[in-house]
């Protein structure tokens, strides 16, 4: 197998929403509360919503930068790729990096919606995060059939209305919903209480898959305020360790048993030693803690309920055979600092290429399909979806490296 | 090779101090401020320094317990083992599970002397880390020579009385200190800075390992209050990237080319996927950052100056090709209730077996012997330091599992 050959669906890839998002979309009343996407006087950017500016329109989106510039947040739209937010584009860039599916999580409202949690009234923001899911599913997702999983966010402060916006969307063919890492931390109920049975039950019902990304927990990881920024890329995947604790520790899998929860840039190559640790802590508290998993160890549970993904990770490959391979995922995390855009196929087949074909295909995509119920060959025949077919495709497509930094307006004004 | 071949020994257990070890090792005027063993009226027993009550005495020493009393934290002198706190009766525990030596942990004055750093006045309480020393270097460690490997508390309070005391404990054959890993979560300045160079140049000149337990930045992980007792479990070991990521990005290994640092209780499983992380991490930022590891990579910093630890690991052993294999060494953990007490040796050898005895023999002893400068053939011929013949020599010696909670006073008096 080549990297030509692999047919790649991405789990995790970011959209940064477009500015007439809200559109057409809103009941009238609500109409003009509408976030709105704004330049402000020195030229920078933002979305508006209730008098809340956030100002980083790109959040981190430096794919086709030079890696000089990583790491400038952009703040004008014109440093970044129009694949970011123009749907048309976007497949473009998926075909020139040979991808052929991708879902994407949103980018101001945050990993799982936080800003209508913090801002605006109940009845408004619920229409908000409505319209929003309403544009992912029927317009990013819908324009091109096959190339999006569609994904969508949670109306975080109410179970019932949130179990009803999931029946509701999975009507319209979406199967993922982002949720918090850790809800306790966003300051709503934990995973330890009843609180969320309501919408754990809707996507038992749905099959619809629960997408913890990193970050959702609106917590940075930080061991002292002197530290660089590596200190935040070391500890981001991983920290999702927490979250996985609290899933398997939470009687949540034992009241929903179909329920499933997607570890979203995660990585993969912590989970083994995570497994051994919680079946050797189980052996020892079952006797006195009061912890009753019926009878199954918490790896286990751990490998029938969760979805892991990975960028670029070579030991957990290597460490597969202590893992469910059918819940392995693969993830490009275009358009962020870590993606292997635009050379995606190359960089997977580095550690891919010793796996048999079978497991290849379960990795890059036959997992997320069966997951997310998500079926691209509809659209698109197996042999038009590989890398290289999506790229013939995308012959002149521009994906050459471009220093955007001068085009900031604290630059250009300088 | 069989259990019975190995030779043992632990590079992290614990001792419970005992009531007397400041007996006659404090200078005239602060002999009646040194912390005091107390019987509390209602029949529990605490320590006392400044007024400030240590209640727990045994910190979770439940060795020999049945495990449906694990998780009783003890409050009585009289529910623990003799082997916590008295050296000899330790002895015989350790030849009763075949272990040749054992560096100890502190438990009262906390993981690093957080005790002294946050009660006394700073002379007193400098007085106090030094007697605390003494004891430990001369009668815990010196009375049975070649038995315990010796571990200095620090002054955490100033680095230059820290160097002073690391370089008096090394003229008396002492190592080892233990260390906070996160000073700054104690309210200390981080390792971000350089305060601390005076103690790491004292630590490189001395060849003493900075040993950072977990626990030691003492912060318990949590993620939500109502989470179980298996939260804290899951996150500890693991909590230590903490601490690797911070000793990694700091510059103290690049200023002191020969400082080396150990990760107490940190487990090694999750070590590859980290390594391979940290490289990859450093590949995308070292453009744009400013972080300048001098032309090596992140793991090339950690495969040289991190000695890393684990109970039970196979996930680790499996994976040493990506570590340093004279780096890894392995724990007992005594009396803690993670510990293989007393079957350390069969429990070992379940995953050791596949490995050639070289590597076997550096993982038990060599390569702890080499780091902590620690010689116990001097003392113990080297067939007389193997697990059968260790075992021979406590025939008789009780180690049947015992229940103790109808000791505590709660349950005498209920």
């Amino acid at each position: 197998m080549q990297p030509e050959d692999l047919i790649l669906v991405s789990v995790d890839d970011h959209v940064i929403e477009p500015p007439h998002m809200f559109e057409g979309r809103l009941p009238a009343k609500y109409a003009d509360k509408a976030p709105r996407f704004i330049r402000r006087p020195d030229g920078t950017m933002a979305w508006v919503y209730e008098g809340v500016e956030v100002p980083n329109v790109g959040l981190n989106a430096v794919a086709g930068r030079p890696p000089s510039e990583f790491g400038f947040e952009p703040v004008c739209i014109e440093e970044i790729r129009e694949g970011c937010y123009d749907i048309h584009a976007r497949v473009k860039d998926m075909d020139a990096n040979g991808l052929l599916g991708s879902m994407c999580f949103p980018s101001f409202v945050r990993f799982c919606g936080q800003l209508f949690l913090e801002n605006g009234d109940r009845d408004q923001s619920t229409a908000m995060v409505r319209a929003y899911n309403d544009w992912h599913v029927d317009e990013w997702a819908g324009t091109y059939p096959g190339r999006c999983i569609p994904l969508a966010i949670p109306i975080l402060w109410d179970p019932e209305l949130a179990a009803e916006e999931v029946r509701r969307l999975a009507r319209k063919g979406c199967h993922a919903v982002t949720f918090s890492s850790n809800p306790y931390a966003l300051g709503l109920p934990s995973l330890y209480t009843d609180h969320w049975d309501p919408l754990w039950e809707a996507c038992q019902d749905e099959g619809t898959v629960v997408c913890m990304h990193l970050g959702s927990s609106s917590q940075t990881p930080s061991t002292s305020p002197d530290g660089p920024i590596e200190v935040i890329y070391s500890l981001s995947p991983i920290g999702l360790i927490e979250a996985a604790t609290d899933i398997l520790w939470s009687p949540m899998f034992r009241k929903f048993p179909g329920l499933r929860v997607a570890l979203s840039e995660g990585g993969i190559g912590w989970v083994p030693y995570f497994l051994e640790r919680v079946d050797y802590i189980y052996r020892h508290t079952q006797h006195w803690s009061g912890m009753d998993l019926g009878g199954r160890l918490p790896s286990e549970i751990f490998k029938e309920h969760v979805i892991v993904c990975f960028i670029d990770d070579e030991v957990g490959i290597e460490n597969r055979h202590r893992m469910n391979i059918d819940n392995i995922t693969w993830e490009c995390d275009y358009p962020h600092s870590d993606t292997t855009w635009p050379q995606a196929p190359e960089i997977a087949m580095r550690y891919l290429s010793s796996l048999p074909e079978e497991e290849i295909d379960k990795i890059t995509h036959l997992n997320a399909m069966r997951h997310f119920q998500y079926d691209p060959f509809r659209h698109i025949p197996r042999e038009e979806a590989k890398a290289g077919a999506l790229r013939r495709r995308a012959e002149g497509w521009d994906i050459s490296i471009q220093a955007k930094a001068h085009l900031r307006p604290a630059t250009a004004s300088a």
